[in-house]
């Protein structure tokens, strides 16, 4: 490695768009998950994850891995990334598959870059703080063997969300502290999470890390040998008429399993950095719904709203020209999407995914 | 007249289309008043007017009574109307003014027929019964110099309609019994409006009539002699360069004042028809709403619902092909049209108006 990074010249941004969720039906469906929905403003999750790294590395040097029925929805999304650069996966295979698939691709293309791995669904404000925080971690993963992940200040005690837990301080660079990784934790229950933000000691784990490709692909090595037998020839292919088939080949045989699990909770070296941007999974319509300011009456909405005698309410239109008339109700989420419209109390927002599923079964899905 | 009563010679159809209402926003609107909607299957409600009375006379013999803004929206929904049928009134006049200038049109185009005034808007099934009523009323109006009221048998104590108090039976028809009209009786009080269907005596007031036209022009003279002055110079001008002009010469001098109050109630012989049709003047959402029949939990719509622990709600879409989810919600009306989407509780599906203004005021209207 040259000992001035340039990231232009030394990254490569991994951006994970897989994702088939529907806690956001009805805007978003199976045919256009999460990943793909405008929740802010004009442009959708990608396009925003793209919009973060802009000018950071070429768009040669970004690779996007989604399912393969969704390639055409990146290509439409990002109209400046290279088509080559759009991994379609046959099928999913978790995270392990996912960023094991682009190891092998970047050792490939790239020899041994930095990798960066972004998730393509989270919001993340501001951006400078984001790349600062991303450009120290990969300054740090390119002067070492570590595989780094980025913690979370958490702001309440989640029990939606890993932690990470930290250890002692290594350096601190550009203001981001770098920590010994101590502990991967599950989604802990609420007395746990009160005692982990207490601590101060614990930060969320929000499933970015970065690492040079030769450290993650010697820990596949090592933790995961059949991903890297299976995923190493897949350079070879890579570009050629034998693509399609030996990727299919080395996926459908792949075991399923989460780079946590399988590579980073047993790995030599792992490193947090305390990332200094704001973060969240926005993992359904009530986690959005903090994004938008509240009417006197507590009523938040994207799209005109007209309440009367109408009090803490959600209501989120994917088309703003829309107007959503409020009379005598409470607490309730109210979303209008094409010819979709979700009326929901906001104790059962989190059932949205049922009607999804009911109406998958009814039409025989 | 001649002693055999034929409607397709004898009968002329006056239909009063003239209602600006706004109880039915967002499927409503100030630009397309509940007339001209679509509450029941395809058709708007107007065009089930037309519907019910179509092959009983000639399009020739139909005449549309409409606010002039709305003259192009009556041609496009009913486009089998001569358009010299479709009367646009320059300012609204109260139903006085309406059927005053109904009736000078007649007599300039047709001598002395036989009107039957319609209501645009109202709901009104089965349709044989309705021609059946309609007939026996038009063969006793041919007959005598009365003016003939539609009597509404009440299925309950509504405190929303006025009431008709029926004397002595006078002839029955085709199993339609013509009663002297003693009373006309104001939305009554909850009591009061007990009382009246318990006493068997009263009826709903429609608001639907017949009448011979020198029947109701002479009454006109008598009780509204300056109606009569202003409205009968238009015969001469129907049809003319001039009509325009002297339409809104007349209209702009015209009292307004309806033909309950200035005609009705001081008629020398006024008669009302037990009707054996059902009728609804289909006031608002919760008046639609019986129409529709409930699932177990008692839930109604148009459109597909997907309830998921909801129970009695009221959803209505003017598009077939939308789906409304609704989760843990109760008592909602929810109304989507267009880009408008109504949520209210049961409670507050009244206050509707109040929005509309709102909006209308906020545009600076």
């Amino acid at each position: 490695m040259p000992s001035s990074f340039d990231p232009a010249r030394d990254l490569v941004v991994v951006i994970m768009a897989g994702g088939s969720g529907t806690r956001f039906w009805p805007l978003s469906t199976e045919q256009l998950p999460k990943q793909f929905i405008r929740l802010f403003g004009s442009r959708t999750m990608l396009q925003l994850t793209w919009d973060r790294i802009a000018g950071l590395v070429p768009p040669e040097r970004v690779l996007v891995l989604t399912n393969a029925r969704f390639a055409a929805t990146v290509a439409q999304q990002l109209p400046g990334l290279p088509v080559a650069n759009i991994i379609g996966e046959p099928m999913p295979r978790d995270t392990s598959g996912a960023i094991g698939l682009a190891a092998a691709l970047c050792r490939g293309r790239h020899g041994d870059p930095v990798m960066a791995v972004l998730t393509a669904d989270h919001r993340i404000e501001p951006v400078d703080q984001f790349r600062a925080t991303l450009l120290s971690a990969a300054r740090a993963a390119a002067a070492s063997e570590a595989l780094i992940t980025f913690g979370i200040e958490p702001s309440f005690p989640a029990t939606g969300y890993g932690y990470l837990e930290a250890g002692e301080l290594l350096e601190e660079d550009d203001g981001v502290g770098h920590h010994r990784l101590l502990r991967f934790c599950e989604k802990p229950d609420l007395e746990t999470a009160r005692g982990f933000v207490d601590s101060g000691r614990f930060c969320w784990n929000s499933g970015m890390f970065v690492w040079r490709t030769s450290s993650i692909w010697r820990e596949l090595e090592a933790h995961l040998p059949r991903h890297a037998a299976l995923l190493a020839p897949l350079a070879e292919a890579d570009g050629t008429e034998g693509w399609a088939d030996a990727l299919r080949a080395a996926f459908e045989t792949l075991p399923k399993v989460s780079i946590d699990y399988g590579v980073m909770e047993k790995a030599a070296s792992v490193r947090m950095v305390r990332a200094r941007f704001q973060w969240s999974d926005v993992g359904g319509w009530l986690a959005l719904e903090q994004f938008h300011e509240p009417d006197p009456d507590g009523n938040r909405s994207r799209g005109h709203i007209e309440p009367l005698d109408a009090r803490r309410n959600f209501v989120f239109c994917e088309d703003d020209t829309e107007t959503v008339a409020l009379v005598g109700v409470e607490d309730l989420v109210v979303v209008r999407a094409g010819n979709r419209t979700l009326v929901t109390h906001r104790d059962g927002a989190e059932e949205v995914k049922k009607i999804v599923e009911r109406m998958k079964r009814d039409l025989g899905g």
